[in-house]
């Protein structure tokens, strides 16, 4: 829908140990929609997901926002630490 | 990181009135790194955050999964019904 696909860079070895996660949320409203923009309070809560599965520090998570008439977009990048991960979520 | 970025298509008028969410997760595990594929478990989470903004109904779900040995990647795509977004979110 949006037309973007994913195209890994290339790797520098230095960067090759962690994990990194990457969110990409795109929200766009229909022309007289008057849908509220909800990416600012849908960033918290992918965030908190996210730590059910990995310990992430805050420092480790940059984030950006985009915010047009049509279209709103927010990108999480997520540096996760290699080691074991967090115990699997107990299914909710 | 994934070099991707929006680029939104042409809109066909029949599909303006609908509002759209799209969301990209790609995890790239870092070489020699042992961490679980999570983004199965994700994807039910993020749904479910994001039915906390907006009333989706299953059949305006659009799921994508693909894993490799070094990167997986979820696509979810929404088409959001365009009239009132359900009641904000109580802060949790």
């Amino acid at each position: 829908m949006f037309g973007f696909s994913l195209r890994p860079r290339q790797k520098k070895p230095a960067q090759v140990a962690k994990d990194r996660l990457q969110v990409l949320l795109a929200h766009e409203r229909g022309r007289g929609a008057d849908t509220a923009d909800f990416l600012p309070q849908l960033q918290n809560d992918v965030i908190a997901v996210i730590r059910k599965y990995v310990q992430v520090a805050d420092d480790d998570v940059d984030i950006r926002m985009e915010r047009g008439d049509e279209i709103s977009s927010l990108e999480i990048n997520i540096e996760i630490p290699a080691e074991a991960p967090k115990k699997q979520a107990a299914r909710s």
